[in-house]
């Protein structure tokens, strides 16, 4: 279970009891051209729910189910919650908020509006998209707030306020890596959502967009759910699982009888061409396992992100790459073909990093933009609460 | 038609005839992962043969069919003759090199070498592979070129010596770019064959891979058959014309709801995830039209090496980037992505440049080889004939 501040609280489950709403505070949404992520804070010690009655639309959309615990300076106890639903099946999304009575919790704290409506800060370009629908359906008028800005302020959060967030992956082993605070800018953060965004990251609230590219999550899942007949990214990611590449891609050796190249540092078992065997005119699509595909597919794309995320890097002479968004899952393929294409282009130099809550940036950013406005003070007790527990162990 | 030098000859066919066999001369190939590329030199008055009975067998094979023509300074006239093969039908090759007895044209200038052995220059992967099956086809041992080194003389000899050969492509337009001999390095060569292969060029002989990536030709043809069942990779290229990307990619548009990101300078039609709309559970592969299929992946793959290509160039300076390989082959909507890419990721410092012996520059520089071994003074002479010609017309 992860942890944050000095007390931990276990509360066991993420949902909330209809007795419970008035505890519940500053729902945020991340609306992706693939996914919607929602972070919503509950406080107060009945925050568990065992016999909540919607345990299956639960089970179904937390993400995270532990969540992020913290204690206020009264002892009471408060968390972030993760879920997220499929953009395109929208209305399971509303459904939920309505069912939990969430469209109550965005700017409860705005005393200054002199409004009824429930505004709730939202990002991502279904903030847009989708804007009259949510007004539509639950009332809810959308705060816009700028995706980027959202990303970079969730990432700085998670790196300051959360322990155990960052990690290097190598040969299959997770790294946690300590964050100074003092040290951590700059640095790139890439984040792989259905595409992906490189951002150079300077400060708290100073960053630039530097790059990104359209090869990313939803071709992964788009291109692999033509190949494979997939039913869920899930699915796909765990089809990749029991791949072999080389079964599609074409080899170095494969072009050179089986030799290294070696005078260019490629040696006979890289990937010379992505898919280059699938020229062969033996074999049609039915042909190959989709395990394989699978594979191939993931290698291709998570090499590549990984090749521009350090091309960037370099530009900038950043060191550290943290890669966020929901492409990556913790999948251990995914983060190590990442790691790999790092450390092999940039000799070392640069490191990839990951991030445990990795697919919210942008919803955990919205809701960072409560605090921005004087609203609430969650946030900080995020922040002291974690630099307290920094300063005791150095 | 193609002409180097001040006499133009134009042969009018780049074929042999029996008879010419004694006119033949330094055969080289280039035996990559997909394709046998393969360059030799005829000279001769009576080198063009309208009654040659292997036309259907030249018509396949031949790329280029005006070739590039030459003149001796005794008025004999000589020319480079390009074909291909595909090298999984590698013994289409070895039957047109037995049936045009050109296996006696490699280094037959060698008087040196005291071995009776048929001596061909050959570069790529396929130099190792095939050179057992060489041997004991046509008792032609295979002289191994190093293939970058081969990349580079080639590029070098074409944009020195080929007049009209580089040219950029903007908005359906070619326009050929005349290359100051003194001003020619450093560029950086980008070779899309089925993987890409990115070289740092300083000078004649020295140069650095300093770069690639394997999502190139072979992937565009692999991926390309798996989703269109489509029998060749021309065929492929041609259903791309026909297609719209719009169709399987997912744009800014489609998640912003039609709108622009114009934060970070993203119109509402640029492409947030290449097929990224191919996620939707209502379609299977069955359900997209090949065409749009091929349009985005050809899109995807063009972009993808621009702007791997741009970032290379970027790191040392470079403003010039020539693209080579046989992914490209005069392609309109391939060319017109990659110097799309490089101008929108440069924002117009760099310059996307094409070549029009693309696919050759391995071949050639397999050729350039004799040369370098002072066998023949062939290219000298299209060298120095070049070179008048542009003090003649700086």
């Amino acid at each position: 279970m992860e942890t944050v501040g000095t007390h931990v609280a276990n509360s066991g489950d993420t949902e909330l009891k209809s007795s419970d709403r008035d505890h519940v505070s500053h729902l945020s949404l991340d609306i992706g051209g693939s996914l919607i992520k929602m972070v919503y804070f509950s406080s107060g010690s009945s925050s568990s729910s065992e016999d909540d009655d919607d345990d299956d639309d639960d089970e179904k959309h937390n993400y995270l189910k532990d969540g992020i615990n913290t204690s206020n300076h009264d002892g009471s106890r408060g968390k972030l919650h993760f879920l997220k639903f499929e953009t395109s099946k929208i209305s399971e999304c509303i459904n939920f908020i309505s069912s939990k009575h969430l469209q109550h919790y965005g700017d409860q704290d705005d005393k200054d509006l002199a409004s009824d409506e429930n505004i709730v800060k939202a990002t991502g370009g279904g903030a847009f998209k989708f804007a009259d629908l949510f007004k539509e359906k639950l009332g809810i008028v959308l705060d816009k707030v700028d995706e980027m800005s959202c990303l970079v302020a969730g990432a700085n959060f998670l790196l300051k306020a959360v322990n155990h967030e960052a990690f290097t992956y190598t040969d299959g082993q997770k790294d946690y890596v300590k964050i100074n605070h003092k040290d951590l800018y700059p640095y790139l953060l890439v984040n792989v959502g259905s595409g992906v965004s490189m951002i150079k990251v300077d400060g708290d609230n100073d960053y630039e967009r530097v790059s990104g590219t359209s090869v990313g999550g939803g071709t992964f899942w788009g291109l692999g759910r033509l190949l494979t007949k997939c039913q869920s990214f899930d699915e796909l990611l765990e089809l990749s699982r029991q791949g072999n590449n080389r079964v599609i891609d074409m080899l170095v050796g494969d072009i050179y009888g089986g030799m290294d190249y070696s005078k260019i540092g490629l040696t006979s078992t890289a990937i010379a061409s992505s898919f280059g065997k699938a020229i062969s005119e033996k074999k049609e699509l039915d042909d190959y396992r989709p395990e394989d595909v699978a594979r191939s597919l993931l290698r291709m794309i998570s090499n590549n992100i990984g090749q521009i995320a350090y091309l960037n890097a370099l530009r900038f002479g950043l060191k550290r790459i943290f890669f966020g968004g929901f492409f990556i899952r913790g999948h251990a393929y995914t983060m190590d073909t990442i790691s790999v294409a790092v450390n092999f282009w940039s000799k070392g130099e640069a490191k990839a990093l990951f991030l445990r809550h990795e697919g919210f940036l942008g919803a955990l950013g919205a809701f960072m933009n409560y605090e921005k406005n004087g609203f609430t003070d969650i946030t900080h007790q995020f922040m002291e609460q974690s630099c307290e527990k920094s300063n005791l162990t150095p």
